[in-house]
């Protein structure tokens, strides 16, 4: 048996999340029906991450443990064959046994996208958060800056989540304008349930000018889940980026 | 009566392109309908140029006449509330009664997009065509260069088609890439049945050398369908601009 990762892009739009549910399609059930498909076995599959139903993924890390024969461009060809369309992986490499995709990941980087234009846009819909207002980027990203360091971030968290550590350190936060898209960037050791969401919600808040633009610090002093802002929906929300260390996951060579 | 332009963008994936036809769902039908719920009458609408099956734009003009008393913003949001969601209205203005959106047109400029990464794209499956052998984006726009001018582009018109004159203008032609995209442009006074299309398959083919990468002021001038390249597919096509003098089209001001 080798323990095989998988690097893969999703459109969550049909998917509610990663992780297997009953009655409810997810990606990693599909991921599995396909490994089934080309191995005849059924391999439990790990993921980075749960993600919500809705959220996309541009890179997306899962393991599997197989004796398929197959490796690199190959098991990427054989599973994009029997996949569906919205789901596609696009890097398969054995790595060490003790490798596992969620706790060795030291940490991740989010995106979320808002349409800024002034009607709605089809290209956009289920891919973006259209807010019609001008949104100033500039102010965003000065505010975002905020979020940068090592803050307790319990007022980002959904009110329910049973995790204790709600420490986290940011490593990267910034608003950019690309065109009638705005996009928040967000890269952290690890991210509580809905924080990237809330995390955008509060910076929604901050260009209406219900939440002060220098507000941030002191809502991350509360504590306080009602000081922050909404959780946005979840379509703007795209898995970017999963870092590893290199010695964890670069154990052999793709094939 | 007033004529009034609306400019739209939509999805073509589900359409059977602009024109309403019998058995199929068009553009031109979901629009009228929208008119119809707005204003309680079902105008005729009259496009910019008629488009295939599963062709997309980003901006596709038509004009209608309509006593409604809304121009502008308003009129947007009013027909954008009630059309599908993978077709939006992003301008309204009145227009001159003589306007035509098809006759008063000097030009447009369609988009075709290759994907060219190694393995399946999630997000780009039908909205643009997956080239996987790496393509050379340099010499396709020096070869692209040779449909540049004025020609009889009898070659890269599909047979069947019953127009006479086959003599067009390209006034830009270009390929560039955008990361994993590389992405045709062309400009022209005038397209006839299925010429960017064929374009691009001719583009493809001298990417493969099959075609050699300088052969296209050949195929022009051998006004033989058979010399240029296939006809690709309809999903990575889109109507990006159609120009019109302004004094055509800007008579009034939005209100």
């Amino acid at each position: 048996m080798a323990r095989i990762l998988l690097t893969l892009r999703y459109d969550g739009t049909r998917y509610h999340g990663w992780q297997v549910q009953p009655n409810a399609v997810t990606v990693q059930e599909v991921l599995q029906d396909a490994v089934e498909r080309i191995t005849g076995v059924r391999s439990g599959i790990t993921g980075c991450s749960r993600t919500d139903a809705g959220v996309h993924a541009n890179m997306f890390c899962c393991a599997m443990d197989s004796d398929t024969p197959l490796r690199g461009d190959k098991l990427c060809k054989a599973l994009n064959a029997v996949l569906p369309r919205d789901v596609a992986v696009y890097e398969a490499k054995e790595v060490a046994q003790e490798f596992h995709p969620r706790y060795d990941a030291r940490g991740k980087r989010y995106e979320y996208r808002l349409y800024n234009g002034q009607h709605r846009h089809p290209f956009y819909e289920g891919y973006a958060v259209h807010i019609n207002r001008p949104l100033n980027a500039e102010l965003l990203d000065r505010a975002a800056k905020d979020y940068l360091g090592t803050h307790d971030f319990a007022a980002f968290c959904a009110s329910g989540s049973s995790v204790e550590d709600t420490v986290r350190t940011v490593s990267h936060a910034a608003v950019r304008r690309e065109g009638d898209l705005v996009i928040f960037s967000v890269a952290a050791d690890g991210f509580l349930y809905n924080m990237v969401r809330i995390m955008v919600g509060t910076l929604l808040d901050i260009s209406t000018g219900r939440i002060a633009s220098d507000a941030i610090p002191d809502i991350l002093a509360s504590c306080d889940r009602d000081r922050a802002g909404v959780t946005a929906p979840a379509c703007g929300l795209y898995l970017q980026e999963v870092y590893y260390e290199r010695s964890d996951a670069d154990v052999t060579q793709d094939i």
